[in-house]
């Protein structure tokens, strides 16, 4: 028996999400048939975690135990002759059977791209948060610094989900313009049912004005999902990386 | 009578090329039905060239005679309304009644994307051109210096095309890379048919090591096609640029 861990892209626009479910196909399902096709035992994947519908990933990592004797390097080659071309493993290989995406993932890290241009893109359209109005950078770059550190983010959480604690650290956060594209980068022990959105979404708001960077702050402390933006669109947000030991 | 100039965006991945034909859909057929809608007159968009199945235009120009009484920077907001998502008319404009988006042109700026990464991409399936082996960046920039300038291109042309002459000016070609993106751009005050795609085919040739960077100008003397590299494919070439005076 060996235990498989999987570095995985896929473009989010064409699936109902990472989660195996009824009734819509998911990034899981497409995967976990591919490999039990190619193992010919049926695969269950324990993933990081759920992506939404919409959402894409550049480094999701999900693991599976088998007993099949394909190198665990040459098991990403396999896979991917068996995948649609928007999902592919980017590297397999062999970890300790310990080892679970989820429960030992230390953390991760998002992107989330903005379009702020006055016309919408072609090429853009399901990868980019498309918002027309003048941004002003400066003060959304001023807002970031007191998303870093530990806080309860309870405020920046989608109702209806239920953890044992909303305290959650962000390691780094960062906002880069490059043409018509701003990109939020954004890395922690932990995020939050739509955390990185509602950031998002909030940063898109101090751009326009409608809250001031020193507001986090208090919305932060308040505890109060009303004050803060709104939830950003799924298809401007890319899981990148999975932090391990 | 008006003269509407446009600039487009499109994704090619969904239609077989700009040119209008029967039985295939085209993004010219799509636009002129947008603008007759509009406008209630059959619309007629001339186009600064043809794009081939699958390639992108971030910038495609074309023009059509109006009496619809819609202000001239208003025309992309309106036909916008009426196009799918992966067609966009960045800006509309009133030009001199003389100009024509083919006959007017100066020139033309391409871009084209090779992926060069051991595995595929999800995200960039339909955008760039997937090179597993390793290339030699340095030989492909030292090959570049010999498409500058004025040169007969038969040798870079694809079959099958009846042109006057075969001579192009090429003004500028770089080559960089990022991450797994090598980006070549080129602009020239015009190109043959394939012309940019056999010349991205054959930089990747000379990256394997299989064509030297000197042979190129024996290649460009010897007019021939044969000893130019493979047409490189349509989804990697993007039309960037159309230059008018």
């Amino acid at each position: 028996m060996r235990n498989i861990k999987l570095i995985i892209e896929y473009d989010g626009a064409s699936y109902h999400g990472w989660q195996r479910q009824d009734n819509a196909l998911s990034v899981q399902e497409v995967m976990e048939k591919a490999i039990t096709r190619l193992t010919g035992v049926e695969c269950s994947l324990n993933a990081s975690g759920r992506t939404d519908v919409g959402v894409h990933a550049i480094g999701q990592v999900a693991n599976f135990i088998t007993q099949s004797t394909v190198p665990a390097d040459r098991f990403s080659y396999a896979i991917n002759s068996l995948l649609p071309v928007d999902i592919v493993v980017k590297k397999s290989e062999q970890v300790p059977m310990a080892f679970h995406s989820r429960f030992s993932a230390k953390g991760k890290k998002y992107k989330y791209i903005i379009l702020n241009s006055p016309i919408r893109s072609a090429l853009m359209r399901n990868r980019a948060y498309f918002v027309p109005e003048i941004l002003d950078l400066d003060a959304m770059k001023e807002a970031l610094q007191h998303f870093k550190g530990e806080h309860d983010f309870v405020a920046f959480m989608a109702s209806g989900s239920s953890v044992k604690s909303t305290v959650r650290t962000v390691f780094d956060i960062s906002l880069e313009r490059d043409g018509d594209l701003i990109e939020l980068k954004i890395s922690g022990n932990g995020f939050l049912y739509n955390m990185v959105r509602i950031i998002a979404g909030t940063l898109v708001e101090v751009g326009k004005g409608k809250i001031k960077p020193s507001q986090i702050q208090t919305i932060i402390k308040a505890r109060n999902r009303k004050m803060a933006g709104i939830t950003a669109p799924a298809h401007g947000l890319y899981l990148v990386e999975v932090y391990y030991n």
